[in-house]
């Protein structure tokens, strides 16, 4: 099952999404308007996964570009510097996201022409950004299917199915083109707190797979790494620096760290996009903190968790040192560090491609 | 503070301990029975914590003694041994549950008087385990201060305070006597999934003493640990093997991996009664599985978290390697393995004791 998550509405010049906050419960589609309610859906987890969230900022660009009352292109370009920043605030650490506001940015601060012209080639390019990331997709789950052997039992963490982009997935994508290759496999399921992407999204999305799974609590993952119940574990990556350390949801690192220790095989898959090249390593990745109410508002067997008037510490990201991964797959390959970013149509050491 | 959390009420010839499960929400005590009722009073978490399911398991069998329609002492001591098998059965990873039925069995099987004279004797055994459970934490905590430095931010998993023992604490002990002595220090208590015993019981017992904590998901820890964040790390130990190995609370092997990863010193502080030198390796250490309600059944800010129809897999404790571990603190001292149990009065590698 791969299914779009994001889209324009072009009767409606509005973004069409899934409110990811309300699944497994319920599939409920919602309607954005401009580029703040898009930051607004990004930062309250509306939308989450690093692709598309890329796709999500160039829509609330087009979006505020058709709000605009700006008669001329110098106010509409002023409007739309404004737009990037409230959207860029939204998730500092996924580079995906900078990406794609660049793209945008590029064309609303070059184009020389009318305003509705702007507006046109604005939705051009947004739609360009979808349609390369489900191609993008479909790359990624050739290249990382290839990892994957009969009979592997997968610990994958977070969610990087269709939900964590516009359609098809990273680390999910790769594990259910492999199932649709026919290889029997079994995933234990990180439930990924704080907010349980995996618990909610990677689980349904398996679920309606009809791929085997199964849910454990995260600090479990060790007992099936050091009892060899794990064959390999994946997951996806909202930031890559040139050295291949890597950023991606709380607790990669502990799960990538307890792999290592057992000799189990570690993949990341991820787009070229997520590579960042300012970055020489992950010391320089910028880490988010959100808010305690996702530690802290959680009733488990009906009763409420943690004490009144008690604090909780929430990073959402952590650093998954390059040592630690086994192979980086991207839409270009399976590439490993250096990433050489001078050369963007050739990243990386492509010795070693799977094709 | 210390409270103790388990005593034989004689008015009654009942138990009576506080149900752990209703805190931090309400404190209830309970009012125990028969020895199946401590039974299923550990089975159920109302009592968790390796030392005091110890002197539970002890008060079942005099609760049974109590119980008993026998005549004969040959009728009350197959009687009692049924109970010890019930009880032993109800949390099959704790040795120390094993280590106090043996004390009593010692009793019920030797003993040679009346019906009544037994119920004594096996009453002021358990009695006698609980008051030296209550000496051992007060040792644990006079050694374990001593590795807290001032300053210190300690990442602690599951619950290891007074209510995980009759009155005191293994790990948590050490860290409430390091404060005590004017140590200043700061506690990231991990909230221990599946059952949060860290958010409900450490973050409740900690807000009691006074003593600054901030609440962490488990696999954010490893943030803390990578970004030098966190000083030490201490939990405790349901089951120790002679050659240091241990099983505790699933997660502490993914914590103690990360610690050591990034040099952060690890101590266990358990009670000698959790060695089991039967045990050569933790590999050989059984690892009990519960129900997958206690993953499945999760409420994140009003909202239930996995889909219906999905399974969980959820073992209770993982083995934490000898490798890992800076230092095994006891009620004996702090001692390395292996742990010569021939000599039962000085286990372990006495030197480097901290006195």
């Amino acid at each position: 099952m791969t299914m779009r998550t994001i889209y324009w509405d072009t009767a409606n010049n509005q973004v069409k999404t899934i409110d990811q906050r309300e699944l497994p419960g319920k599939l409920v589609w919602v309607s954005l308007r401009t580029g703040k309610e898009v930051a607004d859906a990004i930062q309250g987890m509306v939308i989450r996964g690093a692709p598309v969230i890329g796709a999500a900022g160039a829509f609330g660009i087009v979006l505020d570009a058709f709000q605009s009352h700006a008669n001329t292109l110098v106010e509409l370009t002023a409007e739309l510097a404004g737009s990037r920043r409230i959207l860029q605030a939204a998730r500092p650490t996924a580079v995906n996201l900078r990406w794609a506001l660049s793209r945008m940015n590029r064309i609303f601060s070059t184009y020389e022409g009318s305003v509705e012209g702007m507006r046109i080639l604005l939705l051009e390019e947004a739609e360009r950004i979808s349609e390369e990331d489900i191609q993008t997709s479909k790359r990624m789950a050739d290249f990382g299917r290839t990892v994957i052997e009969d009979g592997d039992v997968i610990i994958h963490h977070c969610n990087t199915g269709s939900l964590a982009t516009v359609e098809g997935g990273t680390a999910l994508g790769a594990i259910m083109a492999a199932w649709k290759q026919g290889k029997r496999l079994k995933v234990l399921v990180d439930e990924t707190r704080p907010l349980l992407q995996g618990a909610r999204l990677t689980a349904w999305e398996l679920q309606h797979a009809g791929i085997p799974f199964e849910i454990i609590c995260d600090g479990a993952a060790g007992y099936f790494l050091q009892k060899r119940l794990a064959t390999k574990v994946l997951f996806g990556a909202d930031r890559v620096a040139a050295n291949g350390d890597l950023a991606n949801k709380i607790g990669t690192y502990m799960l990538a760290n307890a792999a290592k220790a057992n000799a189990i095989p570690v993949y990341a898959v991820f787009p070229i996009s997520s590579i960042d090249p300012a970055c020489v390593n992950g010391e320089q990745i910028e880490i988010e903190f959100r808010g305690e109410q996702e530690v802290l508002d959680l009733v488990l067997l009906g009763k409420k968790t943690s004490p009144e008037g008690a604090h909780a510490l929430n990073p959402a990201f952590d650093i998954t040192p390059n040592h630690l991964i086994t192979a980086w797959i991207t839409d270009r390959g399976i590439i490993y560090p250096p990433f050489n970013m001078d050369s963007p149509e050739n990243p990386g050491n492509l010795e070693g491609i799977t094709k």
